[in-house]
């Protein structure tokens, strides 16, 4: 066994929890220079951040933080307060492993309930659509929408783009509802062989995303099960349900609103423009922001006569990845950040949707004219304007909100406006069509080979996903550029979704410079290949990380990994495959987690989900996850040791694929000393 | 406006929660003497049970008592720590009424789910039972199965049972999994066309019962909904979709086992017998524990022939309730004195199923030869016995539990076993059918004239559903008891399901002497005149509280409430009828409490959720689900009070209905001075 295999799965996190939060005064809150400038700002202003709350928290509840608290049912809250004794269990009697792991599987329940409903809401888009129901929207790319039919089992012969649409989005529907023992349709057609085996075998392939999210719960009540094992199974049965629900999204908003293709754009608060009407799109489901997005090219007149210079878009979180992957509009900035975009004074309205959406943002609004629009009947903040999104009328919506920010910039003339002038150019726009439509350009013939074959020379080490969310107990971004870096330095292929790729393009490495400055020698080959055969299409050159776009979008990476493991006749757990969410937070991301060790996949969690309570829970989500999933979670907070983790993860996976060290070593790459 | 109406919707708590724990230490800890016996028992064996660990949890933190914990994301947890400033709000922004709203609707949805993923077990037995892939199970009440078709609509002209029973299954499967817009249809169906209008009007009438609960996880996921009103009402259309899978559980149950009838039998810990092979069935879903009952009086000579007086079943908690109301099956004991059954030393077997099963029990079986059972795919406690039940054999699954408990009998010989002595007689399994049964031995015609003509005429008060859980918070078994007899003597009619009805049962007010001892001149009158026109059926009486089953069967007691609301020509607000779960406890029981309230009930809870934290959610709970629905939330620690306060409700209702004072008081009936 080579030594990095322990290294991978080392169970403690090397930094004790005291230590972890090493900025208890967010003395160094970011290391993202618009972020700092806007907290100096706020400094001066007396205006409370999330940074000023995360500090306030401190020092913060040990046994939530642990996973050991537990209010599932109002006889507690209970502690584990003791070894032994009436103290070391629940009133119910339920242990620390029982806690932790109900504990930790809500939370994907919670994530996949949230990143499904939004693929809900886009396959219903996509039926009425095509029932002729509403006409602001339609089927925009039929290509992708015959693709997804003949993957998912639905013939495409002599259907048009409506009849298809609908069938289409029924059978996604379909995923969330059906009540019989058959798998979620999505879910088995996008996955290897020795996956749908290994999910049979482990009964945790979902039958529907709704009833898994609901079984769960129901699994996770008092008094129902107590068996940790069984429940972290039970809880990646929802992360599959998650990855069904993912999938969905993606697949039918790219129906919906076309397939990502490669864009030129800017990222950071300096991409705000003091003299035109600027409006930034937040949140994640893209029905409304695509719309407003469209819209607002027709609206320019509008502002201009307002006596702005245009419409200025741009967008935070994975709202914002929408729009940047089909429109090239500019990301404003990611999640931790959300507040301090609005006290720049530049904006005017900030429209959101659901998901990581800050309430506090409409108190930041108050001490400026930005109006917060909220859209969404689940999704409303008391105080803010609502403007019921209804799909029959969103253009009438989109235009109505437009309208509202040139009121809002014409309030905004003589008020002071500050903002960092600070952006990084952004290449993105990374569907999975569009990064194979590069390799193909070597080789037209099998476009994924040019990515085997290049680990297979130890040209690269591999890929790695950087995906997730923002998490203040890390400084803000630190992590992810930290992490990135390391990867790059490695040769390592990197991709990007969420608000990883966004910490990344504002700091400049969606952009080719960052090749350059960062990529070690067989990266810089390999991107370098890649750039030149496709130097008439992509003048711009390639970026470090190829931004594939929201969360649900991690859909595209499993598929580049599923891709690859057919490529090179192996199983994903043989794949060198690796993701990290390196400032993880969300819900979602403890469901997308989930099921990407269920899927095989080594994926590092860089900040600490509530499981320290249970030693065995740990080993679950550790050693029993790689045992039986081949995948498993790494926990490392600190972004040196956890890129050290990944690469070791790699160079292990590379091993096993019997690639010769002698080939590695001329690029640089790491490969193990006793393969 | 009448003095006690805002008696009813005081806000504040009367016992602040200090004082609230009365017993930290537990001193008087039961009032059920057997349970104290026992608990005498286990300090002398230094045995620790949910009472020590109640005490050991002490003093419970009071940000998650309080319901100003947040959990949902991991960058908590979040306290409400100050009035104002960085510590006034969670790191995202979410202030404390976000947050209370947030986490009890999340329980509300745990609720939902669990409870209704029972009715979705019983739903597929049926199908499978009437498409003939079971053997072990049948239609057995074809009449209940007709009724319930049509209510819901399904035509049973020239269909045969298992025909019909395939379709009636099917639509309640469809409850769970609905993809369009039409609300449950079970929910649908029971319910007034005022409570249609006003679950419309809200919109927070649930689609599918699935699909609700991910939209509550959804909505309260980081960043979506911040509005408190529109979290609660979210809540609410969660707690309509428990509505429906309670309503599908109890009338497919009912199909499938018999639609209870009276039964004579008793309760507490002494119906267990030394010298027989004593089972208990514990859990929720009646599946396994009604064939195991079925089974058991086939095996009377197995255990015979092992030296045993012959087999001896007892219930704890819904699983109880339900073999109970359908076969006669003696309560040993409910949810809080689970443990101290197993520290008699007669438990031979104890099979559990889903919900409300203490872990802790496998570890005092350890002390004892008792064997714990369990038998559900998700619901598993490591170290018992594992029998995965299958419905395909669910006979031999039953006839091996009885095998194991008769090995386990013959391993008692020699052993001490004491058994408390206390037991007493219950008369039981009145479903609603059952009490009109007896209704219309005085009126054939209108039967539920005669509970609404005695409620007019003044000699009874209203109805009262007493239900739900136990709770340690306080005295086990108190508030239910003190409740019970307060609002007796004020001649309210008494319903009782779960927890609820078997701590009276234990304690006696479920056998014909409780009328004269606790009843009002009034309610004694009624009751008397129902038991004479009755004797010939019922030779043993009537009791004081009517038993209408489990948890899930509080639908039975919704539809009594919504015929009384037809038959006195008023929606459910005007309707003399009040719930109340005095020692409420798990999700399950928030959900049904939200139901209730959006149904138009006064609800008592009498232990605290967790929601003090945000007097804006408390005021929803209570006033504003007043405007809205016109039922409301009491909460009330104190029993005295909140009898009072229940009885007020009811004077309150009884003098809108017009009523007279001077007819009342013939019979001592409390009623408003001012009407």
């Amino acid at each position: 066994m080579p030594r990095f295999r322990e290294t991978s799965l080392k169970s403690t996190p090397s930094v004790p929890r005291k230590e972890r939060i090493k900025d208890p005064k967010n003395v160094m809150r970011s290391v993202d220079p618009a972020a700092l400038l806007m907290l100096e700002k706020a400094k001066e202003k007396n205006l409370i951040s999330s940074f000023d709350r995360f500090a306030a928290q401190q020092p913060q509840c040990a046994f939530g933080y642990e996973g050991i608290c537990c209010r599932i049912c109002f006889q507690g809250p209970c502690r584990i307060k003791a070894e032994v004794g009436p103290g070391s269990k629940g009133i119910c009697g339920a242990t620390a492993y029982t806690i932790v792991a109900r504990n930790v599987t809500r939370m994907m329940a919670g994530g996949a309930s949230a990143h499904s409903d939004h693929g809900r809401h886009i396959a219903h888009a996509l039926l009425h659509a095509a029932e002729g129901k509403i006409d602001d929207f339609k089927v925009t790319d039929v290509e992708k929408l015959k693709r997804v039919a003949d993957r998912v089992g639905i013939s495409t012969e002599g259907k048009d783009a409506n009849q298809l649409a609908k069938e289409v989005s029924l059978a996604a529907l379909e995923d969330f509802g059906r009540q019989t023992d058959e798998p979620c349709r999505w879910l088995w057609a996008y996955i290897t062989e020795g996956r749908r085996k290994k999910f049979e075998d482990c009964n945790i392939a979902p039958t529907s995303i709704d009833r898994a999210v609901v079984s769960m719960l129901h699994q996770t009540h008092i008094g129902t099960d107590a068996d940790p094992v069984n429940i972290i199974f039970g809880g990646l049965k929802t992360s599959l349900a998650d990855y069904t629900g993912m999938h969905i999204s993606t697949d039918l908003s790219d129906v919906l609103f076309g397939t990502p293709k490669p864009v030129v754009t800017e990222a950071n608060l300096g991409v705000l423009k003091a003299d035109k009407v600027n409006i930034i799109v937040h949140g994640h489901n893209p029905i409304l922001s695509q719309t407003v997005v469209n819209v607002a090219r027709e609206m320019e007149d509008d502002a201009k006569a307002a006596g702005a210079a245009g419409i200025q878009l741009s967008g935070i979180c994975c709202t914002g990845n929408e729009v940047l992957m089909r429109s090239g509009v500019p990301i404003a900035t990611n999640f931790s950040s959300q507040e301090l975009a609005i006290m720049t004074g530049a904006v005017d309205v900030m429209v959101v949707d659901v998901q990581c959406i800050m309430p506090s943002i409409r108190a930041i609004s108050e001490c400026y004219h930005t109006k917060i629009v909220t859209t969404m009947d689940n999704s409303k903040i008391p105080g803010s304007y609502h403007y019921a999104f209804d799909e029959k009328h969103a253009v009438e919506s989109a235009k109505e909100i437009i309208r509202l920010a040139i009121e809002a910039y014409k309030e905004r003339q003589g008020k002071e406006c500050d903002i960092p002038q600070i952006k990084n150019k952004v290449i993105a726009g990374f569907s999975l069509e569009a990064l194979l439509d590069l390799f193909s350009a070597i080789d037209p013939e099998t476009p994924i080979k040019v990515l085997t074959d290049a680990i297979e020379a130890g040209e690269i080490a591999g890929v790695a996903l950087l995906c997730g969310c923002n998490n203040l107990e890390s400084v803000h971004d630190n992590n992810h550029l930290t992490i990135a870096k390391e990867l790059a330095k490695n040769n390592v292929f990197l991709i990007g979704t969420g608000c990883a790729a966004q910490a990344l393009a504002k700091a400049g490495l969606l952009a080719p410079e960052a090749v350059e400055e960062y990529a070690g020698e067989g990266l810089k080959n390999f991107l370098h290949r890649l750039a030149d055969a496709n130097k008439d299409k992509l003048a711009d050159g390639l970026p470090l990380l190829f931004h594939m776009g929201s969360c649900v979008d991690n859909s595209r990476a499993h598929d580049l990994c599923t891709m690859m493991a057919e490529q090179l006749g192996v199983d994903i757990p043989k794949v060198p495959f690796v993701a990290a969410a390196p400032e993880a937070m969300s819900e979602k991301a403890v469901s997308i987690g989930g099921g990407a060790v269920a899927m095989g996949i080594p994926t590092l969690v860089g900040t600490m989900p509530p499981i320290e309570g249970s030693s065995l829970v740990y080993g679950i989500a550790t050693q029993i996850a790689f045992d039986v999933y081949g995948g498993y979670f790494i926990f490392e907070t600190d972004p040196m040791v956890a890129a050290e983790k990944l690469n070791a993860a790699l160079e292990y996976r590379t091993w096993k694929l019997g690639i010769h060290k002698q080939v590695a070593e001329k690029y640089g790459t790491r490969l193990c000393e006793n393969y």
